[in-house]
């Protein structure tokens, strides 16, 4: 298996090479033939699919697995729509970022280029497999799938079909690989192989990324969960935050950009609480309040300390109030998992306070936490929200698929 | 050990909180004061220094060691000087990288912040203390410094006249510490403190770079060896490319950024080599060369298989005949180490393809390699040149010391 492996990732970075020089019209050419490929062959990719659900009915897996599972037309239609878009993006590659003139007349420029082989761990979302793929394609970078055992059946033949569309567009079939192995050892293997695979992206729970970072040897990109705030100031427009504070919750509560911790302000929250929870509980929502929430509102339940730090991805929230944006700012830095925050104030230097003081990658000022996302941000499909510091933070797009190199036009220059 | 190690990065988090908010002025007059510090306290600095040196000589350090080890007071002017030039370095945090408007009115930004912590491992340099923290301090990050054992004296006393300027200006003293353990177990574990610390910068040689990478939780930008070719195209100027080989040889030859491989098309070997090889043994360059090279040139060595991955760091430089553009670019690839790689030619499409497949941090049209430095691109000092693809490549300077929050202004959306 060791051996397949290596072999697996030897190949990709051969392909990769050929991959940073392929021009924007071929990559496109295969994105097309992949979502047509993907269109015409629904029947067979329903097929595939049913293998992995009947095997996941015996394994007694959970509804929600069994539905991240399911592929339908819907679904198929929704990857398809997916490549149309990539399409449409612009190409990253070889765009440059910025050139400028030295005194000795050396012109220093930096020039966008692919990273190389990407490896994209994920579990058990088999459209995660044309998404990812599609992203790395477009970005000039070739591509090793490590998706979820239950999922097997499905991935095999969608990536079956997307490299039918590399073979069409004269691109070697190796820019896209499916690692072939069920085993967890696999996983290990490809993360020690630090001379082909240039970066990992693990997608998923909390317990694979925590694994996947431990045994890397190649440099990870982590998306971690969301345990995003609303903060409600003491300025805040009543009505703006109940808008906001019910979307960042109620709209879709299993995502990684919904609130789990709601902030008031102690002196707003009199006012604000009663008709906020009145909606909350109007919408089903389970409320976990602190001591002082629990006194101004009967008959909600306790919030525990690993409340605080917990993502329900339900329609469960936790409410606390704050004596001030100290506290609030404090909160949200210790507790969260510095994904997205929003304040609702109408103070000047408030909001500036809160977006500066905020360690998040999206901090907002009247808006809802639910508008992390690279489509919203208008950057395009993303490969996933990066709750890192080093080289991308938020929503990743094809522009974070990239890094850079220098290139220096000369005439003769020496050092002297 | 651990308790004080991990003590020691809880509080350069903490310390990082306050620097973030630190405004441009607050820092250069820290580092005013810290330059002041340094150059007043020069005798005592070099009396501490004279103990990591006896304690050299005990050991029987080498010579190459002992010279790296030694302070004078030139080297503490240039640590002097090298503050001075970093209080001139624009303040990269805040900068609004870009902004746009959506179609809903969100106002959506990047801006630039400080990563956090740093930990910086490095060996034998003291000047390195001064040099790695202030950039660290420039650019709103806390650090954490491990120099090598040999140098623990010089580095405790520069240590100790840094956090004197943090203090004097106040800012936190926590922001610039040294781990005081010798022990090789005390980097092992501050290379677990993930929560804490969130890159590593290991600079060093090969060993130490690759033990960092192999026990670190935390990412790692590394700033490997440079193996770094000339390469002159059939259709090079003559006089330019023996100027520039020359230079990249011989002006320094025991950096990074030096060239230790020569590609010469088999078209221009007989008129460039016989000229290009009498310049080099003047200046006491040993040659050692393919047998292509060996047929033409009498009396050079071989160049066996392990040379064209060998950084010499020294007077010695490996030599080789290539058939054609393809086979000088599958050579650097190859066997380079991604750093710093040039061609020299007139031939305006050769250019462009070497410029586009050479795969390294800076590829060069017709100057020498010796330009990869950040005061040389004019990005200012420097805290290394990564040869890694995530997040910075090539010369890293303070702007690559930061990474970026997606700041949102809005007016009360919501997500649909």
């Amino acid at each position: 298996m060791r051996e397949e492996i290596e072999s697996i990732a030897r190949k990709a970075r051969e392909a990769s090479y050929t991959l940073a020089k392929a021009s924007s019209e071929i990559k496109n050419e295969a994105l097309r033939f992949m979502a047509e490929n993907l269109a015409e062959n629904q029947e067979e990719i329903l097929r595939e699919n049913r293998k992995d659900l009947e095997k996941a009915a015996h394994k007694g897996l959970t509804g929600a697995l069994i539905d991240r599972l399911t592929l339908n037309e819907k679904r198929i239609s929704g990857m398809v729509k997916g490549i149309k878009e990539v399409i449409d993006l612009p190409d990253p590659v070889g765009e440059i970022i910025k050139m400028w003139r030295r005194p000795n007349g050396l012109l220093v420029g930096k020039m966008r280029v692919p990273i190389g082989v990407i490896g994209i761990i994920y579990e058990a979302r088999p459209n995660v497999t044309s998404d990812a793929a599609v992203l790395c394609l477009k970005s000039g970078n070739a591509v090793i799938l490590r998706g979820g055992s239950e999922a097997y059946h499905s991935n095999r033949v969608i990536v079956k079909h997307l490299r039918e569309g590399l073979k069409r567009a004269g691109l070697p079939t190796e820019a896209i690989q499916l690692i072939p192995f069920l085993e967890r050892e696999a996983v290990k293997h490809m993360l020690k192989l630090n001379n082909y695979i240039d970066l990992i992206i693990p997608r998923g729970g909390e317990g694979l990324i925590r694994a996947v970072t431990e045994e890397s040897l190649i440099p990870v990109i982590k998306h971690y969960k969301g345990i995003c705030h609303v903060y409600v100031d003491e300025h805040a427009d009543l009505d703006m935050a109940i808008e906001i504070s019910y979307n960042a919750k109620v709209q879709r509560p299993g995502v990684c950009n919904a609130m789990e911790t709601l902030l008031v302000h102690n002196k707003i929250a009199p006012e604000f609480l009663p008709p906020m929870v009145k909606k909350f509980k109007e919408a089903n929502v389970e409320l976990r309040g602190c001591e002082k929430v629990r006194e101004l509102i009967k008959g909600i339940k306790e919030a525990g300390e690993e409340d605080w730090s917990t993502e329900y991805l339900d329609l469960i929230l936790s409410v606390k109030i704050v004596e001030n944006i100290e506290e609030a700012i404090h909160h949200i830095n210790f507790y969260g998992s510095h994904h997205s925050d929003a304040i609702v104030t109408n103070h000047y230097a408030l909001a500036r306070k809160f977006l500066e003081e905020v360690d998040s990658a999206a901090v907002y000022v009247n808006a809802s936490t639910r508008f992390t996302d690279g489509g919203e941000f208008g950057m395009g499909a993303e490969i996933g929200i990066s709750t890192d510091k080093l080289h991308a933070r938020g929503p990743m797009g094809i522009e974070e698929l990239t890094c850079y190199k220098f290139i220096i036009f000369g005439s003769g220059q020496v050092r002297g």
